[in-house]
């Protein structure tokens, strides 16, 4: 793994591209060097907890088990109906949200004062720092029921009170990534624009930026994930800037004059057909788009493409914006469209909001001592939700092709066949971070990650998972 | 409206009542009287914003259109599919970031090292300060397609920038706060604790413990929610620590020596009639609670209700926790549950993760002066997305027995019939926010707003909007 930055933070890397992309998503850009305060960093993340991980803390120091030696996994029993892989995303959040757990005087002093734990408790928490090890599945890579994902090591304390900040990260993230992962396969090579800010809170709508684009997409809308993470911004109007003025062509001009002849312009607020004509008599055959956000997006497309050509604007592209999702993108594919732009159903997961990222107890021993053996251990009420004990392995098999077969968990010996295709990694080493990738890295490697699957992986229609679990 | 706290941030307020509340979520409340800087808290929102906001900002500087007096206004088209009202929620969160939309040196150095906008308009932003004025429902009152939920006025440029964090907050809050609702009617008085906190982002979590709040839950698991907006919180323990200890009975007596006999002690790890037995051996008949968190929840209430009563645990009760949605709430009603908590469903929006609320210029002048009259702007384009133009008024008709019957829309004057039951109200005057009010006050709100609804409102079933908009 790339040593530099796993949390996609691209402040501290030298700036080496020009970021001011063009307005149609092909990323080209200019890292941000300023180590700026910004809207997004979060000085303690040790509230992103859901109370229970505390009075279990409390309970388990007055018994003396909290520093018994344990090993939690996150996992999950299924994919979301239908959907054919996952893909992990937040990891590089996780780690940050990890090294910024800690319980600072106010935070002390809220626990305090609503009496939420003892002051024995209060005390260990006030020096706590995660110094445990985690493993995990690197960021961009695919996971099935059962997978691994990420593997928390120390003693019950310290691994119990980071379940919620690490599930919420990995739940939310993971969700946008496939979401955004399944459009890109329809999208084919054509640029994504991730547009969906205003359809989701405003701080998940930075996560959701950032996921999206280890997904697969091209851009972002939002400009505090251009600025915390150094995805590329784009956007240039909406309808409002054409109301505003008292006639459509004076948008236009306006908006040329001072976005210049490649900007993109919205046609669709009062006849298509007109403002395209309108569109480029201002700004010429130069003009960088148009778009269009709303109607029927593939006839509209033809007779816009059609009129651009024969106005002479054969270079001037067009991107639709609609409520799209993978089905609608799909239905495009042999439209003459140029760029997509994605909002709600993005940012909501299409369908699918939240992943069923679990985080188990699934292995402890008896004493904090490094010796002493770690038994397995499970849930095993007959209700469903049980899991498999053991401290795991994961591997994914190839077949002679070279193609990914089945994804094999273990908690015994790695098979010698499987050594060299083990999936997770080291992440954090006696609380150290050990690794700090760049969002590119990560988003390449999802693309390989799926590339690497069977070729049904990328069928948008419902099925099962394209390998199997297998348990060994 | 009350004038101290629009916000729902109790931190100002004096501390008045016992927060530590008991496991069942039933609140009673210390209110946190530090002024802490706490994880929520964000410096600048100003970045929570699209690109072409700020684009279109500079091109109408460069117009001269900039200053334009307008009229934006927030409202839906629909309702998601088979809802019979919505929740107004966030509006609190709304004024927080208004006041905080500002550009400071860091986010005009990044607006600038990426040319996102030029040197005139940077200017322009560095003395940002919204100065017009805001009207809007109250937050926690029910709206329905059409009704102008927030209206904001200003110049163009002041409040074209604000859309993108405002839609953020308001899509999010109001589509937890619709399903909080739901819930909260299927629960009937039974109390309802939030515990989605894994299941979303961290800040949204935050965000949809205070939606979940003003719907109508009692308490919630986020510890930041707390902190933040002096939510109860609740939470005792998970499976993880009856498997960190040798024997169920073991996790069972540290917690009830640490936690007291009042804790809520979780029964379905192994077996649940044993781990009833041995619940109330170790706590006695005073033990506060069982949880119980997989299988079929109405027949293990039953027999766990029976069992405990012919312990002689009649006042032990009885919560449930496992992927709860208010259809599951409503079938339990017969049930002998006390309490439940809900995860997943709540903070995804049970089906519908985000409202559909657009910001949609309606109106504007040819100039600054307020004398120049506003004129009524909409776009037009066949493809659907039409809205209506014009500066809006909202009121609610009631029926001859004081129930709603119709949400009527108008521009022109408020018939002399409606002048009493209009629904906006003034939030920001002159760019200063007017109101505060305690959460508890916008939940009372939102109680009574939804019961002067017809009764088929609170029809879990799929249907029409509960009373019809009307135009005039």
């Amino acid at each position: 793994m790339d040593p530099r930055n796993t949390t996609g933070d691209h402040r501290n890397t030298p700036a080496a591209l020009n970021r001011q992309s063009d307005e149609m998503g092909v990323p080209s850009r200019l890292m941000n060097t300023a180590d700026l305060g910004l809207p997004v960093d979060v000085p303690s993340t040790a509230l992103f907890t859901d109370q229970y991980e505390l009075t279990m803390l409390q309970a388990a120091l007055a018994a003396g088990t909290a520093e018994r030696r344990s090993v939690f996994e996150v996992f999950t029993r299924r994919l979301p109906e239908g959907r054919r892989y996952g893909v992990v995303a937040g990891t590089g959040r996780v780690l940050d949200a990890v090294e910024n757990f800690r319980f600072d005087a106010d935070v002390l002093g809220f626990l305090r004062e609503h009496a939420i734990v003892d002051e024995p408790t209060l005390e260990w928490l006030a020096s706590y720092r995660f110094g445990g090890d985690i493993w995990g599945y690197p960021e961009g890579e695919v996971y099935f029921p059962g997978s691994p994902i990420l593997r928390v090591e120390g003693s019950f304390a310290e691994c119990v009170l980071l379940e919620t900040v690490i599930l919420s990260i990995l739940n939310h993230d993971s969700a946008i990534a496939a979401a955004a992962s399944r459009m890109a396969s329809a999208a084919g090579g054509r640029p994504l624009m991730e547009m969906g800010a205003r359809r989701t809170h405003e701080l998940a709508a930075v996560a959701a930026a950032r996921a999206a684009y280890v997904g697969g997409f091209t851009t972002t809308s939002d400009l505090a994930a251009g600025f915390r993470y150094g995805i590329p911004t784009v956007g240039t109007s909406a309808h409002a800037f054409t109301l505003l003025h008292d006639r459509e062509r004076d948008a236009f001009q306006a908006q040329v004059n001072s976005l210049g002849r490649g900007t993109t312009l919205l046609v669709d607020t009062y006849d298509v057909a007109e403002a395209v004509r309108m569109a480029v008599e201002v700004a010429g055959p130069e003009l960088g788009a148009v778009r269009i956000d709303s109607g029927d997006l593939l006839l509209v497309a033809y007779r816009v493409r059609q009129q651009l050509d024969e106005l002479g604007a054969r270079d001037t592209r067009i991107i639709v914006t609609s409520d799209l999702d993978e089905y609608a993108i799909a239905s495009l594919a042999a439209a003459p469209v140029d760029a997509y732009g994605v909002g709600t159903q993005l940012v909501t997961g299409s369908g699918h909001p939240t992943c069923s990222m679990v985080y188990k107890l699934v292995a402890r021993a008896e004493s904090a001592d490094p010796k002493a053996p770690l038994e397995p251990v499970a849930k095993r009420s007959t209700g469903g939700k049980t899991s498999i004990g053991g401290r795991k392995w994961a591997a994914r098999r190839l077949d002679e092709r070279g193609v990914a077969e089945a994804e094999v968990i273990g908690t015994g010996a790695v098979p010698v066949a499987l050594a060299d295709r083990q999936l997770l990694v080291e992440l954090v080493k006696g609380g150290q971070v050990l690794t700090r990738e760049p969002l590119d890295v990560v988003r390449d490697r999802h693309a390989a990650s799926r590339a690497n699957l069977p070729l049904s992986a990328t069928q948008l229609s419902r099925g099962e998972p394209v390998i199997p679990t297998e348990y060994i």
